[in-house]
């Protein structure tokens, strides 16, 4: 309360209100990678706290910058073992590479400019500050000289030159792409190390923010199936990781191997994602004595689709109707699998997928990434499945006057685990093992769901009227949803 | 995904979909308390298992048994680091009074049955148990024998025999009462021990089951804020202390104290929670020569409410209408205030209540009641803050048919944190700090909320259309859910 109470005693600080913790986490994600710099997540002890977990895992794997505060009881009240009191730290230790605990009001200041220095430092982290309502109570110190955020250092001279040697040979070669080798910098270096090496381009399966479309290189997404992944790899002979770890597999499968990088292909790193990557991609390109600019996209968009709605017509509507500048929130799983590749000529656009596996990341996340970029329309494709998990995000959208389209793919199942059952060989499954993978009975009716949080919706079952829906949803300002009732559920 | 499938392979296995974890544990935890025996859930790796925490720090503080199986990676992936992984142990220790891990499929079986006995061992705690995919893909051994489930051991004699001393002076005496003293019997007996000594009947502030209505005694409850709580024992002298914790603030405030005695009040425990409170106050009654039955309350309903929907008028239409073995949830806070009081003489119900203070419980506990309960009415008194927190339980009480009635106390406000503000002193609060303790801009629409996932709504705005709504939901069978527009926002 304290805390609260104090957030209008500095200028220039803006609150914003979500109806649950995991909603207001996965919004400072999606405002971090935006905006290259921390929001601060407000959050009442460890169940708050608990309940924006999901979320801050995905952030971690984003390498977004994040402070979290945590109110927690008066230090004076903690062995009474309150109802409300739990172990903090053993909750927040797993998604914070910052922890710290502020007992004295004199403290503070320094302490949160700590935690902003530490959230920040490239590549981005999370920094959680526990803070004893004592603390909050008392009189803080002056407040303290912001800490001096150090860019991120440059990658070895070794390095570079190494990465250089293997690229003159001109043996198959990856270049693979990660953080912020995917930015516009980044992706204009690697497409000059392209063109002088004969080198393909790979990023991540699912980049914390990428930029792309007409302007920028064709860049191939690494596959998220292990057996897709190293067929992917398998015609090149070296690997080169920019900003990017060496890809593992999402989940272990019996016979497949973690580490998806094929037997003779010969990896190096040309730099780790805490250091320059564009700068030690640009010299990279210096030292191989690259053309002034690589081979890029010329804008090509998918015409308007027609019929049914199937995970290639939804990624053609999309794909045709995003507007210039527009930032693509990927939560759509199985459904949204066709649009990336779809969009590749698309005018420049962002993208932001699910880093880290945790569903309930589209709706905040896209709430965060509006709110860190005014005049942009940002584009939600979101499974339905996923999307129940922090559906109250449509309601801070609504409140905050957000310009996000979202698009519910609605299949109505979690169509993910069908693949995998299918994957695991496991068929004929008995009604208490399908009656947890099915979402109908009832249907979920999302324009309901929407109206409710003050989001106006509407539902569409063909191709045409989600071309048409979406082309006025971009034009309008303020959030839509449009529930896209998917073929074959 | 091993373990979905084998859902089916062994007959009596109910299977229930929840749309996010919060939903799974808070019901687990609701089934837990009415039918004494674990409910299993099944979680998914560290994030799966974080949206289910706050619900489960609920059920930690209400002894509620439940097992948790949280699949992991395969243990010869775990090094690769994959996008899910986490550190499981260190989320789920703060929840868990057993925590283990089954890396081998042959160690499932036995240690899937010391799971249950751990958690279902007097008076009830959390056992959860990570399962690696490996081990879920193995052939298990043989079923393991379930363990033996030991009874709770009796209070000492000695401590019988002092309480029946101190209750014998006849002194001003509270008798507290907490866990399994909350059940009929423990509350006939108590009721005993108060026609012999003249003491009287206390129980917890939020009991995680109250027996309670016409034929039981009267129990007052221990006020919610500490210095209500003080002025609650200052006419006592002595407290006895039976299946309770003493009494400690919920908050620090200062200048006030975290333990709720009032100095001179002779603290002494009868039986603590995992002892056979009921039996320690059976034995009581015997030393003291107590009658064979105390007084009990007899059937007086408040009469039905006309005019605006305030805390009294609310609680006094529930009161009025609900039917004979209700089962009450309550999450209504500042709304629902004034229901406990004016509910005492209703027919016999069962009360359950928000242990751990980690909002979001109402709707899953409600679903899980029912579930446990077939035959029996619930009704939710639910906030509508803290319902937006795990609105996505209404969608099981429809897929799963429940007898739930859900009432939203509609007062779009975070009405707690403003009580809280104004005794802090904190006044003239600024538009920033404002704006987070509003749910109003825009207003939920509940009906639609409701309507979104399968259950029918309708919206009141006044006693009456309260009272008229309820008499119709409780008698059809399955969901409602009724919008109280509260007076006064």
């Amino acid at each position: 309360m304290p805390l609260v109470a104090a957030l209008d005693a500095v200028p220039g600080l803006r609150s914003v209100l979500g109806l649950f913790e995991g909603v207001c986490t996965g919004a400072a994600d999606g405002y971090g990678r935006m905006a290259g710099k921390p929001a601060l997540t407000l959050l009442h002890l460890g169940p708050g706290f608990a309940n924006g977990i999901a979320n801050l895992h995905n952030a971690r794997r984003a390498r977004t910058p994040i402070v979290n505060l945590i109110g927690d009881h008066a230090t004076w009240h903690l062995a009474a073992d309150a109802p409300l009191h739990s172990d903090i730290e053993s909750l927040a230790a797993p998604v914070s590479s910052w922890l710290r605990r502020g007992d004295r009001a004199g403290d503070l200041g320094a302490l949160v400019a700590e935690a902003i220095a530490a959230a920040a430092a490239p590549p981005g982290r999370i920094a959680t500050l526990i803070v004893a309502h004592d603390a909050q109570l008392g009189q803080a110190s002056a407040a303290a000289a912001p800490r001096e955020i150090q860019p991120a250092p440059p990658a070895s001279e070794k390095a570079i030159r190494a990465a250089a040697v293997a690229l003159r040979r001109r043996r198959p070669t990856a270049l693979f792409l990660g953080g912020e080798a995917l930015g516009r910098r980044g992706l204009l270096a690697a497409a000059r190390v392209a063109a002088a090496s004969g080198c393909r381009l790979v990023c991540e399966t699912s980049p914390a923010r990428l930029e792309r479309g007409a302007g920028l290189p064709a860049v191939a997404r690494f596959p998220y199936f292990p057996e897709q992944g190293l067929a992917a790899l398998a015609p090149f002979e070296a690997l080169v990781l920019a900003g990017a770890q060496a890809p593992v597999a999402f989940f272990g499968y019996p016979g497949q191997p973690s580490r998806l990088i094929p037997p003779g292909c010969e990896t190096s790193t040309l730099a780790t994602a805490d250091k320059d990557v564009p700068g030690a991609l640009e010299a990279l390109a210096e030292a191989l004595a690259a053309p002034a600019a690589g081979e890029t996209i010329k804008e090509q968009r998918p015409s308007r689709p027609a019929g049914a709605l199937t995970p290639e017509s939804l990624g053609a509507a999309i794909a045709a109707a995003q507007p210039d500048g527009a930032i693509i929130v990927d939560e759509g799983n199985t459904s949204s699998a066709a649009y990336f590749a779809l969009a590749a000529g698309a005018p420049r656009h962002t993208y932001l997928a699910l880093t880290g596996g945790a569903i309930g990341q589209g709706l905040p996340c896209a709430a965060g990434a509006a709110i860190a970029s005014p005049g942009r329309r940002v584009i939600a494709l979101q499974a339905d499945g996923s999307g129940m998990y922090t559906l109250q995000a449509l309601w801070t959208q609504a409140r905050e006057g957000l310009d996000v389209t979202t698009v519910i793919c609605a299949n109505r199942s979690y169509r993910i685990l069908g693949v995998e059952m299918a994957r695991a060989g496991m068929k004929d499954l008995g009604p208490q093992a399908r009656g947890l993978m099915s979402l109908s009975d009832p249907a979920l009716d999302w324009v309901k769901l929407a109206g409710g949080m003050g989001v106006p919706g509407a539902r569409v079952e063909t191709a045409e009227a989600l071309a048409r829906e979406l082309e006025r949803a971009v034009a309008e300002p303020g959030p839509h949803l449009i529930e896209a009732a998917m073929a074959h559920g």
